[in-house]
């Protein structure tokens, strides 16, 4: 209590971290406090001044520990959890036609596959620090209720097609699904649903343009795959005349409500329509590399003030949902490709990961920094390992050291959602014993079709 | 036991592990059992076998967990664990001119410091996964002691230059130190005693033909940094008129007991140079790309039958010691630039991490596979967390899903070094202690050297 008068009531402060804040200035507490009640952050400053401020209904000790806005995975297809390591190390066409399809023919349109899948992606998610997803998938309605049992924060987009979807009938009856289930979710504090179109390959220009007006219509984003690979800009070029960028442009579709994922191959004209336009643009460096489709040109697209996100990608082709990892890997990319020790600074790397994620998916008012006012969604960092010894410098730590595992405590929407590295709302044995079932039909399924 | 008579006594069987031998054959167990006695393997086989055959004073429950040799990083600073994160992202002579070389200067001549810095490597590497290092830097005559008391296994091959070092005054003063350093451990049953030559552009032609010398006098290896970046191949065909690995077969010093390090700009005689002679190479893909200084050719070096292994290099230019980040970051790395997805498939990665990196290191005849009569080397880990599952291919699951933190128990030469995660032999919190003093000194020097 300090002499200023009676202390305030906060629900959970903790005190005696090194707070990162990512807010405007990179706000930096070596010993830093963050007061919430509620889903929200009421402050956040020096451990001195909020201790005696605030009275709260839990304290917890940060000694020894970052305390950080929780991660921001802008692109992945969680339910494909299912599928993890099922196919790998084959040539691109293969593993798409030969193993993934056949795959999704049979068990994505099960529904309680997907459920488990979901869950099973949220436990990971969680356990290495991410606190909000942009997922691009199926039964987007459905499952957007698995996704609030667990707490976790999320925008989920159906895939919309001119073929039909293991969920859907595809073209207007999809985007008849994808109304109804905005309208559903609407108004929950942590789920939302968001338009997704596959791909400017996969879905005609008409259908493209109606899947805007319907994010539009409910201010909400599109996300669309673009410019994945030489092979998409050569087929787009071929059917419209233009690159996928432009032929997104000419649509009228490109603006800060519209999500380009993956962007690897851009002409310099694209990356002025991207800038120009506002459009948000998710990077997946690990899928990236591992389908050796390229370095998408991500230190010029900051440098033009795009809003670059990380995304993880379905774990079908990189095989995890950690983010740690996935920044790591995008720091060490473009210091190679770029021929420069100083591209994605390891500072940019955590931007990317925060607020410029929550940017290019426009929850940044809500998320991606811990401010007075936003959302109670934070990770408590352990830097009692040997690998997280010595720290010289918190940004340096976060993505050249410390892992998704070092995550300690999770809390999204001011709620407890991970306690010493343990989920507190989800049953880990329940969602073991659903996996191991469809793990092993899909084994016996990809038996049966080798033996053919 | 068996009707076929007495049990066998063994100290160790570990039982109904999925067991990846890394042998010859591959060989992989469903459900197998590794028995050991002393520091050796007695034994690998189904469990049903094993466990009727062998009467254990330990038996460990493997179920659910992955058992296989411990991982071998065959490259690295270790002591410099003490510089983690002091610099980043700076261009490659101000880091090394500005910040790594008044550093180490100043802090590396204190053999207190790199006593430290060598525990915490050591910490860090048993709780990845490393059982085996192959280390580069200075007292190690004195730092084997260090080595010895954790149990770890390690070769230490001090650096030799034209000049003085923090621990010798250089050229033959250093080589008779190495002399009597080798002699010194040339029994221990752990710890061995190399030879480096720091690089072909800091140490003169006769000094690295003395060092081959004394190398092959002690049937031991020289290592040496070799082909690292375009500057380096630039600088030694101006000074010799050689590349650097042409300059290295004229001196007459590539053999099988030469272990090359990094081979980043290698031309296809070159290759030829590396293969014809059985040149082990180290491979550290995470500090060439953070260096940006390329990505070595490694599928090439493969096909044409070299061993390559995999380092982590020191901490200052990665910043961590751990392999499973190092081979994913490797397999990634090379299907990027070798645009092809098929490229250092999962089961490769694993087995340069293995039995390809102990056979580059000339340990293959102890180390990097369970068989009879190798030394007990291995590792156990977990399964049980939701980025492990499911797991359909067990390579798949090691380089892209799992990680260090998921190594759970840690044996080497028949020593459980670690157990739930937690180092048996070392005092961890008197490690932490020491490093908090080294690096608030090295925090101070920085502000000074700021300042000025």
């Amino acid at each position: 209590m300090t002499s200023a008068g009676q202390p305030i009531h906060a629900d959970i402060l903790i005190h005696d971290a090194m707070v990162l804040t990512m807010d405007e200035e990179r706000r930096f507490f070596e010993n830093g406090s963050v007061a919430v009640s509620g889903d929200e952050i009421l402050e956040v400053g020096p451990s001195e001044e909020l201790k005696g401020k605030y009275r709260a209904s839990r304290t917890i000790d940060g000694r020894n520990k970052i305390l950080m806005p929780g991660l921001v995975n802008v692109h992945t297809h969680a339910p494909m959890t299912i599928y993890r390591g099922a196919a790998d190390d084959l040539p691109l066409k293969e593993w798409l036609y030969d193993h993934i399809f056949p795959l999704e023919a049979v068990f994505t349109s099960k529904i309680e596959n997907l459920k488990a899948g979901m869950r099973l992606a949220i436990a990971e998610m969680l356990l290495s620090g991410t606190t909000m997803f942009k997922d691009m998938y199926y039964f987007t309605d459905e499952l957007a209720s698995v996704v609030a049992e667990t707490g976790m924060r999320a925008t989920l987009s159906e895939g919309v097609f001119d073929n039909p979807t293991p969920s859907n009938a595809g073209g207007d009856k999809t985007l008849d699904y994808i109304d109804g289930a905005i309208q559903n979710w609407q108004h929950h504090p942590l789920v939302r649903q968001g338009v997704a179109a596959h791909a400017a390959y996969t879905v005609s220009p008409g259908l493209i343009v109606k899947a805007k007006e319907l994010a539009r219509r409910h201010d909400t984003m599109l996300s669309i795959h673009l410019s994945e690979n030489q092979w998409e800009v050569d087929t787009i070029r071929e059917m419209y005349g233009a690159t996928p960028v432009k032929h997104l442009e000419n649509l009228g579709v490109l603006d800060r409500q519209t999500l380009a994922v993956h962007c690897v191959i851009l002409s310099d004209e694209d990356i002025n329509s991207l800038a120009g336009s506002n459009t948000g643009v998710a990077h997946s460096p690990q899928c990236n590399m591992k389908l050796a489709n390229g370095a998408a040109p991500v230190p010029e697209l900051l440098k033009r003030g795009v809003h670059v996100g990380v995304g993880t990608d379905g774990v079908a082709s990189n095989n995890d949902l950690d983010m740690f990892d996935e920044i790591r890997s995008m720091s060490l990319l473009h210091k190679l490709t770029s021929n420069s020790t100083t591209v994605i600074s390891a500072k940019e790397a955590v931007e990317m990961a925060t607020i410029t994620g929550a940017k290019a998916i426009g929850y940044d008012d809500r998320i991606g920094s811990l401010e007075e006012g936003k959302k109670a969604d934070m990770i408590l960092i352990n830097l009692g390992k040997p690998h997280s010894k010595p720290l010289y410098n918190v940004y340096s730590s976060l993505v050249y050291s410390l892992r998704g595992s070092d995550v300690e405590m999770v809390i999204v929407n001011g709620e407890v959602l991970v306690e010493q590295r343990q989920l507190q709302r989800m049953d880990l044995s329940a969602v073991y014993e659903d996996i191991e079932r469809i793990a092993h039909e899909i084994s016996a399924f990809q038996r049966r079709k080798q033996a053919r």
